[in-house]
């Protein structure tokens, strides 16, 4: 028999914060015992969020809600800021964090990852939760070791302002680890149309398509001598998240220190 | 009952010629001939393509072929020098004309029209044979209408030196001659790392990938609210343009006139 | 300039409704001037849908909607019984109809051909309004007849219960009327295990996919000598259909008769 | 600097014999020190294989061949019979063998590791020499721990008579040993059209395209809320295989046991 693991989630109200409350009631031994909102103190969670039934209690402060509740771990999906200060208070009270965010600086990070180990928890801090998109990368790196010629291309709605995306180049980045750097391409290709060969990246090239329609989605494509192996990860909404968060949960456990980014956990 | 139809094919010993050789002698209702070489005259074209048993003789003159051979197509791979010699020789003696090539100047083909409408004969010169490859340009064209957000990715391997490919370029063309004119992607966007969009043709983006391993491809992807359409075209060896040569063949006796391009007789 | 066309939208609570109606009021063009809904006769649409603001009139009953307001088209997304009246009683006030439907009887539909004939009134029934999905379908049929070898792959999400999809048989429907009927894959081919080489139709390949996290996509794959053509669509969500009831809508004015099934008014 | 590897081919006119010479001429430090043919005792390589140069002497017998040549590595391209006879007697001469085969039987397999331990030396046997489709269906293996519903869609030409494939099997089989045994679809879905599924493998589908045109492709789709991991090879030619040649040599020299199957010593 699986222990039943007692959770905490704050940001219940946001985008993110809606669907870890569903993970949550929907998963056999996962149990919500409370919520922290910004708002809305000593209302039931039924009360302030339309999608859920449960009767478990609001807080504002986590504090009060940590002396109150017992509970083995908090998801949180605020704001860095926020997230910061509740990622710390948790480690305190001996509440392991799961965080979603990209914000925290590097400081923060040394310092909760200090606070980790003295109290001995897990803590996971993760950019990206979409598991697929972390396999995606993981594997990338993994395959360049012997397919060093790699393109990547990434595609989303026309209404993204950046390119390439923060996946795309995080990909990059963790291939270099693994990839001899060298440039790829023949040494006398040209460009009749400035661009056509996409982003430089340590070589490599990176390709960022924007129509609408599409939502999320990248292709890392190596070629080799008479064969290419393609990994793509394409997420549809935002559901794709939660298998991660899920995963993070049941891994917490039996962790006694801070990891960032999901892929030190998988595989 | 179909009939017969007596083909000459001009280079035979070419990459595409040794393709169309084959082609002539396993399609039912097509006959070789004879062949025309720039070397080797008198001899049988068994001697000298051991890919054929053929006992069909080889000129070096193509005034000489047509005068001693009854034919009623040519087949023609050679240069684009040679090649307008022969199409014009060809109509002259009352012979429908199957070239491939990118060569012709404007004033060539002209000529060459005129030629063709006076004798009454069907001539097809065209730069592409790959039936896939056309259609996929074609039907991008007949998509653009409705869907007027697209990008277009080509993969070749990483010997080919120009960026983007004719194809792309090609496709992109037709595009534009249904799409109305405008800049796609956010008004805002920004590329963090030069080059991410790809190259910029009327507002559309192509992106060209160079790999080992690749052969030849390419991808145009359409995208609306809630759906994309793709399509996409693989080339792995030469035999793709034999389909063309073929509908070609077949085509051009009931033409009367010079057709400049395969995407004008199919569909 | 473009003249307004006038439009109602029965059904407006509806999946399909929401986003007419949304349709209509973001259509430079087309003006909303009544809904038709089961209930709520006398309120106005913003009291009844939270996605809108107008103030157009609800009405219950079709005629006496058609009687105060003028209307060029009715877009109807309600059920096929409903749907059915609805067109006939629009024809006979002379508003052209745009039903979404897949649910008449072919005496309904003989029925409302006759008498959109006798009116000279364009009448537009479609079973699918996904532009892409349609394209996919059309350009699938004239590919085959240069292709006569082709499967088809078709995912869908877990939840769907019939296999294939009936897009993917509409389309292998679409394509034998185009390609010659014989059996692909080698003659002595086997199955090692039992439906490896899927659904049989007319000799070609039909392949169910069915996982979480798909949507609606459909890929139709030719192949012929050296090179394959790939013509997919991807829906992600039911904001797709709209551009086809935006072409329908633009389309029917200039119209005469009843249309059934988009293909025939695309391309 | 690394060390130079000599090696013995036998096989050097068999269709992947051809590229292993190749591969051994044009790498670094690898050396070629012998051939092993069925004919020619005595003669050059040069002599019978008209695609090298090499002077090296050809040898009929492999005891005569390792006798007077200094080996480190014998790669063997020839047939099961000859390739066991061959693993045996290398093992003996102190030569590491690296063997393609899928021929050998179980009690030779462990009459060969038996050996290769007795010795300590490396010796690999692999069934495939891909290393896409190697690192494909490891990441398969990898990816359904996290991922339990996926589908397997192999495509090859029409030629090919037994499907599923062995590789889309062996993908099967090793997904098998990480995923929880369960069947996938809608526990009430139905074919319409018999076969529309695929084949059943312990729940999990295989799906198997044969059009002319494909080479050999395979596509692991895996499918959970909100999104989807594709994982695909494309081999186009026989040339895919020497990479996984070439990391075998590599590799071999720091084994001292026999390892089946390249999948235990890539990533």
């Amino acid at each position: 028999m699986t222990d039943v693991i007692k959770i905490v989630v704050a940001g219940p109200r946001g985008r993110m914060g809606r669907e870890a409350v569903k993970l949550v009631e929907d998963t056999e031994n996962f149990q919500l015992v409370a919520v922290i909102d910004h708002k809305h103190n000593g209302m039931k969670l039924a009360d302030i969020l339309e999608t859920s039934k449960s009767q478990v209690m609001v807080y504002t402060d986590i504090e009060e809600c940590l002396q109150n509740e017992q509970a083995d771990v908090l998801i949180d999906l605020t704001t860095p800021e926020t997230g910061y200060l509740h990622t710390k208070t948790a480690l305190t009270y001996g509440v392991r964090p799961v965080v979603g965010t990209t914000g925290f600086s590097q400081e923060e990070l040394i310092e909760l990852k200090s606070l980790a180990e003295a109290k001995g928890l897990g803590c996971i801090i993760a950019p990206n939760f979409a598991i697929g998109a972390i396999l995606m990368m993981k594997f990338s790196q993994m395959a360049s070791k012997y397919f060093p010629d790699v393109e990547i291309m990434e595609m989303h709605h026309d209404q993204k302002l950046d390119a390439p995306s923060g996946t795309a180049v995080k990909t990059a980045e963790m291939i270099k680890e693994n990839r001899p750097s060298h440039r790829q391409g023949h040494e006398d290709e040209k460009e009749t149309i400035e661009g056509a060969r996409g982003a430089n990246y340590d070589g490599m090239r990176i390709h960022s398509v924007r129509l609408p329609g599409l939502v999320a989605h990248q292709q890392v494509l190596f070629g080799a001598e008479g064969q290419t192996l393609t990994l793509r990860h394409d997420s549809y909404n935002r559901a794709s998240f939660m298998s991660g968060v899920k995963v993070s949960v049941e891994t917490i456990m039996s962790l006694d220190s801070l990891v960032y980014g999901l892929e030190h956990i998988l595989v």
